[in-house]
C-alpha cells in the first residue's frame, strides 16, 4: 500500500471534473486542491498557524533550494522538513528538475543526469534521479516527485521526444531509489511539450509504471491556455482514474477551473504569494492593485465578499499605506488575502463538483471576474 | 478628569521603583509598562493579534511619520488610529518633535515652531505645538505629548536652557491647544540635557502646569547610562507621585530595570524590533546574533527559558536558515520573540516590585544576562 493513495468519490457530471479525496500520512486532503508554495521551508511571510486558519491541508517546498540551503542532511537533522518548519501537515516536494532548468547557470544535461552551477554563489552541483530521491527521503515530504528534464517552451518536436523519454528513464530510477515508500509517495511527471502523441505516450508509459500519483509538467511556460488545455484534454484520459493527477506551477483562478474541468486534482503556484509581495490582490470582482493611488481614501476591504481576517479586519486604505510605507504587514496581509481566496475558491470549484454545474460556475466566476488571469 | 490616570498601588522598599496601574480609554495598564514601537502604523512585520498574545496593552506610533504618509486627516477619516490600524487597546503617540530632530532635514527653530524638510521627499512643512496638538486630536491616541525641542548630545548648557525653557512654553501652548481632553490625555516632557540644575527646573516647571503625566525626553541619545542614571535620580524627585513618569526611548534590558529602579512607569523603543530585523535575538542568557554560522546545527529554540510561539515552534538553526535566505518570516520570529522578552522582563520587574525585592532581581539578572546592552 502506498504511501499516499487518491479515493475517487465523484465525477461532475457538467464536466470531467472530479471530487476526490487524497489520503496521507498527514491527514485527508479534499481535491481538487491547491498547494501553497513553500520554497525555502516557508509560505513567504505566512506561519503555519495562518496557513491552517484559512483550511491549507498541504504546502509544496522546493527541493532545489532546500538542497542549496540549508541542505538537505541538515533538515534530516532537525527530524524532516516537517518538524523543521513546524507544519504537521501534508507536504509535497518537487524533484529539483524544474529549478535546475529554470534557475541555475551552466547546466550540461547528460543521461546520468544533470550538472549545474547554484543561483546562489556559482557552485558546482549534480542533481540526477538517485540523488533527487537522496534528497527527497532525506526531507521526508509526503508527496515525492521524480526527476525529470522540463523541456523549454518552445521546443522541436526531436528534442522534446527524446527529452520525454529521457524523463521516462529517470522516473524509473527514481522508482527503484526511493527507499521510503511506506512513508513517502513518488508521483510520477508526464512531459511532451505541446505535442499531443508525446504527451499520451508519456502518461501511458509512466502509467505502466504504476506511480501513486502523476504530475503534468511543463505546461503553463508560456503557451498559449488553449494549448494548455488541449494538452490536458489529450493527457489526462491516458492517466488511471484511482491515481491522483496533478497539473505543477499552475495558480491563476481561470487556470484552476479550468485544470479541474478537465480532470485535474492538484495546482501549485507562487502567484498568489508572488504577486501578494506587489500588493495585487485577486478578488471576487477580479484582480486589483492595491497600491493604486485610488485607493488611498478607501476604507472597504480588500474584497468585500471575503472572509479572510484581513478583510474582515483592514482596509484597502491601511494596506495600500503599508504597502507605500514599505511595511511588511501590507504584504503579509495581502498574501493571506490571496491564498484565502484560491483556497476557497477550490472549496467552490468541489461545491460545484457535488452539485453537477462546474461549468455553469466557470461561467458565473468569469463572468464577474473576467477572463484574464 | 483627564482621560489617562495613574493610580498608585505600591513603592518597593529596597528602591524607588512603583507599582501601578495606568487607566486610559483603552484599557488598564499595569506599569511599569514597555511600549512596542509601531512608528508607520504598524509594529514592524507582527499583527496586532500577535501582540495581544504576547501581552502588550499600550503601542507608540509616531507623529511625524503618520502626518507625512498617510497624513493624519486621512486616518481621521478612518475613525482614527486605532481603527486604521486595528488596535483596540491604548495608544501614545510621540509629538514628532524627536523626529523633525532627529531625520528630517534643513530645519528652522524659531518660537513659533519648526520649519522642515520631509526625509521622505524633501517637501516643506511646519510644525508647531498648535499642529503638533490638531495632528495627534486626528489620529485620536489615549496619550499625545506635547511638542518639544530635544537638543543634541552634547549641548552646551546655554543652548540647553534656552532650549528646555522654550520646551516649557511650547508645553503651556499644547495644553491650551489639545482640544479633547475627554478621550486623549497630553504628557508633558522634561528637557534639561545633562545639566542636573535644568532639568529640575524643567521638572518643577511643567509639573506646575498639571499635567495627567510626564515624559523624561532627552536622554539615552549617546550620553553615557551613568549619567543617564543620575539625571533620572534628580528629575524624578520633582515630578508628582500621583501621575505616571515615561523615559521616552529607552529599551534595552539594563535601562529598564535601571530605570524602574529610578521611579520609572512607561518606556518605548525601537530596540527589539530593529535589532529583530538584523538577526538579534534577546535571551535570558544575553544576546545572541541568531545569523551566525554557529547557529546553523543548533536545534534548540532561541531562548530554552522562553515561552514565546517562536521558542516553543522553531528552532535556531530554520530560524537562522529564514534569515540567511531572506525569508520574512525569520525576522517576525525573532522580532516576536523580542518583544516578548521585554513584555515579560516588566512582568518579572513588577513581580520583584510586588516582593520588595527589585535590586536583587537586578543582579540576578545582570548575573545571567550581561551588563552590556
Amino acid at each position: 500500500m502506498a504511501a499516499v493513495t487518491y479515493e475517487l468519490k465523484k465525477v461532475c457530471k457538467q464536466s470531467g471534473a472530479r471530487l476526490g479525496v487524497l489520503h496521507t500520512p498527514h491527514g485527508d486532503i479534499e481535491t481538487p486542491v491547491f498547494m501553497p508554495v513553500g520554497t525555502q521551508a516557508s509560505v513567504k511571510g505566512i506561519s503555519p498557524e495562518e496557513l491552517k486558519a484559512m483550511d491549507a491541508k498541504i504546502i509544496l517546498s522546493n527541493t532545489y533550494h532546500l538542497y542549496l540551503r540549508p541542505g538537505h542532511k541538515l533538515i534530516e537533522e532537525a527530524g524532516g522538513l516537517h518538524k523543521f518548519m513546524n507544519w504537521d501537515r501534508a507536504i509535497l516536494t518537487d524533484s529539483g528538475g524544474f529549478q535546475v532548468f529554470s534557475l541555475s547557470k551552466l547546466r550540461k544535461i547528460t543521461e546520468e543526469g544533470v550538472h549545474f552551477s547554484s543561483h546562489l554563489d556559482g557552485s558546482k552541483h549534480f542533481l540526477s534521479p538517485e540523488i533527487a530521491m537522496e534528497i527527497q527521503n532525506s526531507l521526508g515530504s509526503d508527496i515525492m516527485m521524480a526527476f525529470d528534464e522540463c523541456a523549454p517552451y518552445p521546443s522541436n518536436y526531436e528534442y522534446t521526444r527524446k527529452s520525454m523519454e529521457m524523463t521516462t528513464r529517470w522516473a524509473e530510477r527514481c522508482l527503484k531509489a526511493h527507499n521510503n515508500t511506506e512513508k513517502q509517495s513518488l508521483f510520477g511527471i508526464v512531459q511532451g511539450g505541446t505535442f499531443a502523441d508525446l504527451r499520451k505516450r508519456s502518461a501511458r508509459d509512466l502509467s505502466s509504471l504504476n506511480f501513486p500519483g502523476y504530475a503534468i509538467g511543463g505546461l503553463s511556460v508560456g503557451e498559449p491556455g488553449e494549448i494548455m488545455y488541449q494538452m490536458l484534454e489529450e493527457t489526462v484520459p491516458e492517466l488511471p482514474a484511482d491515481k491522483a493527477r496533478y497539473l505543477m506551477g499552475v495558480g491563476s483562478p481561470d487556470y484552476l477551473i479550468q485544470g479541474a474541468i478537465r480532470g485535474i486534482d492538484m495546482f501549485d503556484c507562487v502567484l498568489p504569494t508572488r504577486i501578494g509581495r506587489n500588493g495585487t490582490a485577486m478578488t471576487s470582482q477580479g484582480k486589483i492593485i492595491v497600491r493604486d493611488a485610488k485607493y488611498a481614501r478607501d476604507f472597504n476591504p480588500i474584497d468585500p465578499e471575503c472572509t479572510c481576517p484581513a478583510c474582515q479586519n483592514y482596509s484597502r486604505a491601511y494596506i495600500r499605506h503599508l504597502i507605500k510605507a514599505g511595511e511588511m504587514f501590507g504584504l503579509r496581509l495581502v498574501t493571506i488575502h490571496n491564498l484565502h481566496f484560491l483556497i476557497n475558491l477550490m472549496k467552490s470549484i468541489r461545491s460545484a463538483i457535488m452539485n453537477d454545474r462546474l461549468i455553469d460556475f466557470r461561467e458565473e466566476f468569469f463572468e464577474k471576474y473576467g477572463y484574464n488571469k
